[in-house]
């Protein structure tokens, strides 16, 4: 029996899962992410043994990673920039370790087991903390020529806007995230503009309605260039998707190009919940190879 | 000898070319556009049987093509919207014709046989009048999951700038184009602009630093989310490339995101010159055998 284990590297935590032959779940686990390169690193290759016995293993991780399994500038990972995740994994472990971004991740689960199955043109959007994405057009995964595609949430949607985490203005996470929702709401929090839009207070509809209308503005640019069968949205927001896709929904067909000639994609939500990143995470190996 | 007839649809314009089994050109014709979609069904009838003998046709129009061959929303081709350009050809010709937007067809010849020629991930940028653009991703032509992909002057960057032809605002193209050069010139003619620039004149330079910078901006976009290794300019502009590409660059490298910690795609301008258009139409026919 093959056995496939994913570790999903988190800001807070790892989360880790083992995937039998047919792709399900057969073990979860969690522990809280240490602070710095090394202790990443190290306690990754513990965790990993936790998880054997398996067959291969994949890992996700947030930033940038190339195509060698090089992390680089990966702001919610303190003191992680440029660590060799892949190669120190694998000389730790004694076996080979395939490492990628982690939306990257999920959308490989998505694409396979989830909310994306059977579309070869597919965008998957984790709207978090900030925006995380990754692509498969054509029927393959698409990395880019260095492993980077797919870092939708720094597209600069409004030149003269507010100053992203990144050092630059107006960047898409900016106003389309987790964070943007509170900066709409003037500092409320996500979950309680979301409460009190679903109790009818028209204040917090009017602030998910602008909130809608950026994520709507993104995605019609990414529907403009790539002319997906289907958007997946991920991440936290998608816990509440009668909340959120009817403003999204509404403005989408009002800013994408041509629309009265075109089918729309399906803008759908993730099916696979928090464990996605670790699952692709786990398909991983398999998927590389295909490539 | 194989010969692969091509011809590119111009708002003024056919250009139509014959390749023979090298890609060399060995025919080129023109015939002026005429005014409605039947008109120009019959006329590029006619202008194919100038170009014959051929083994295959191609055929590359301006504005979104179905997979299927139906031009839709074509501003710049004037009562041609809905037609289905393919079938209607192919009835009077008697032989299949492939048909797909002339951006992609540019993109196709600067892979093939042009500036983008051995590389895997490749986005190329027509900026004339409008902005149009092609997509190679993981070693293959990307035309997205209805034919549209590649509308990349109606990505959004500026959501209350001014008003664009297709209805909505800030679009890319409303200030990276030739359209958009003469707009931050005040009205001047874009080739004014450039003479003046090149004689030293300092308020000329500004406003092709400002362009600049709003092609950057794209760029920078289109990198973050597609990660290409190489970016192929072409259309009007690239005629001046000694001008526009120093600006480009620097802005370039400062709007994309993690720029340090990256190579930066290859930035160049397109080789095959106007014939581009007619010569991708040409490959067309072997080119969606191969998908």
């Amino acid at each position: 029996m093959t056995r496939s284990a994913g570790i999903d590297v988190g800001g807070t935590k790892f989360l880790g899962v083992v995937l039998d032959e047919t792709g399900a779940v057969v073990d979860t686990r969690r522990r809280a992410t240490p602070a710095g390169g090394d202790a990443v690193v190290r306690e990754l290759a513990e965790f990993a043994a936790e998880l054997a016995p398996y067959d291969t293993l994949g890992v996700g991780v947030p930033g940038l990673v190339t195509r060698t399994g090089v992390l680089r500038a990966a702001p919610n990972l303190v003191g992680s920039d440029e660590v060799a995740i892949g190669a120190r994994l694998e000389a730790l472990l004694g076996h080979p370790v395939a490492v990628e971004n982690d939306a990257t991740c999920a959308m490989i689960a998505e694409w396979q087991h989830g909310a994306a199955k059977g579309f070869d043109d597919v965008v998957l959007i984790t709207l978090g903390t900030g925006i995380g994405g990754g692509l498969v057009m054509g029927g393959r995964l698409q990395r880019g020529t260095n492993g980077f595609a797919g870092e939708l949430g720094h597209m600069v949607v409004q030149p003269d806007g507010p100053f992203c985490v990144c050092g630059r203005r107006g960047c898409w996470e900016r106003f389309a995230s987790g964070r943007g929702l509170q900066m709409l709401a003037g500092g409320r929090a996500g979950e309680d503009v979301v409460a009190s839009a679903r109790a009818g207070d028209r204040e917090s509809q009017v602030i998910i309605d602008t909130f809608g209308h950026w994520v709507a503005l993104g995605l019609a640019n990414l529907t403009n260039i790539l002319d997906p069968a289907c958007i997946v949205l991920g991440g936290g927001l998608a816990s509440a998707p009668e909340v959120f896709l009817p403003p999204i929904e509404r403005e989408f067909k009002a800013l994408l190009y041509s629309s009265d000639n075109r089918p729309l994609p399906l803008l759908t939500f993730a099916a696979l919940g928090e464990r996605a990143g670790a699952i692709g995470a786990a398909l991983l190996p398999a998927s590389l190879t295909v490539l």
